[in-house]
């Protein structure tokens, strides 16, 4: 039942002209930016801005994480059309109460892309992360040197985020970088989809700041240990104290802060 | 003709345990992130996640950049209220378009930093910036060590981007940080509108990314020069180009790359 999709990558990087201040001409790379609307059965939903890596699944995992659509079976297709900037998705039943659930919006922190239609708030109290699963030390920095490793848009063009979806030893299934941070998690959420991985007893990883929707976005999918390199905000902070997922925040080679469900953080 | 506002500022940082890689508990300044609702003549149009450093600059600036108003003057009130998470913004005289103006929105993107992207678009080609001025590398420089004397959430808290506005002689005129780059950039806006301020001959300087919506934002409010910390991507690139504005990109200490206006930029 997985959905018949384009692979349409676009070029991720292009290069520009500029002058430093030492009077040379410099070539840069910078990273693409391309609109991408979406069509749901023909009804637009959102027009995104994405650089363009993994656009079905971005589109897939944005349907995900905005819970306008509850499994991917619910997909038949995703087709990208770079020519008319445009990703058509078909349903196999179509959706009944797409109208209802495009009525309530939130602009989210930082909006790359931040819609969120429905009260995503109301769900928190209902998720359950595992908690039979741990993470330790040695594994999170398995993960932070496999990212810094990790070759990427981000060291030649910067201007991207970078997320990552990591199994229990630290090594990653997924790496996707996009323009916004919410593309990238939505991208990865997308990408989960397709390749039916449970997100149960995985580590998700931002580059990205903790901010509220991050921290929900990454309990909805039922991932226990979330990982930035970046600091939080008070909100991502409650949300995560609420939801206790393992938090770690200004993960950069050795050094972390753990903020949350420390209950399955092993120090090693 | 000034709005009658409230001046509702949040507690910008809140502080939270945190365990390091040492084991050591650390106390941890986080900053705040805060839902804000605004409602237009008691009808409801957004919710935004911030810091709540200038909410009320905030709302008329998300207002202003979203063209749902078009000039200060239409505006009697701005009153926030925290007990509620809501902005109350009270208009003169009614704004009789705006069902007209929200139906738009939702039909055309219908996500916050995109909402009005393809009405955006299309004021582009109409944008005309002032050439009579010019930046020196000197004024730069001086631009950029206020920049990294003036005291922020960032340095303590980190999780915010800044803005600010500056004069022709590189100095600070106003600094708004924000959980979301766009809501930094929205609040300036509010403010420059407050205090009637004209951008034509004005410098702004952002820690974010050069993208798209950023560019079109600055040089919708006619300001010519826009300088950043942060690299760029392909669509601020073009719209640069596209409008002719003096951008500056990875702007830090003595360094900086000149992308586009080159003839407004003066090496001294």
């Amino acid at each position: 039942m997985t959905p018949r999709i384009t692979n349409a990558q676009r070029p991720l990087t292009t290069e520009v002209e500029a002058i430093n201040e030492r009077g040379e001409n410099v070539p840069t790379p910078i990273a693409g930016e391309h609109p991408l609307t979406l069509y749901i059965d023909k009804c637009e939903i959102v027009t995104l801005m994405t650089l363009g890596q993994a656009p079905e699944a971005l589109a897939l995992g944005y349907l995900r994480n905005q819970r306008l659509v509850r499994t991917v079976d619910e997909i038949a297709e995703v087709q990208v059309d770079w020519d008319t900037n445009a990703v058509a998705i078909t349903t196999r039943q179509g959706l009944n109460n797409l109208d209802e659930k495009m009525q309530k919006r939130t602009v989210t922190t930082g909006c790359g892309q931040g819609t969120v239609f429905g009260d995503l708030m109301a769900e928190i109290d209902a998720i359950q992360l595992r908690n039979d699963v741990s993470l330790s030390e040695t594994t999170l920095y398995a993960l932070l040197d496999a990212v810094r490793r990790h070759e990427t848009i981000y060291k030649s063009a910067g201007a991207v985020h970078g997320c990552a979806l990591a199994d229990g030893d630290g090594e990653i299934l997924m790496f996707v970088e996009d323009v916004g941070r919410h593309n990238a998690v939505d991208a990865i959420a997308g990408k989960m989809w397709l390749d039916h991985i449970d997100g149960s007893d995985k580590i998700f990883y931002t580059t990205g700041r903790l901010t509220s929707e991050m921290v929900i976005k990454a309990a909805q999918m039922q991932i226990p240990f979330l990982v930035s390199r970046s600091g939080l905000t008070q909100m991502g902070h409650d949300i995560a104290v609420k939801t206790d997922i393992t938090m770690i925040g200004r993960a950069v080679n050795k050094h972390y802060l753990l903020f949350s469900g420390k209950q399955r953080f092993l120090k090693s």
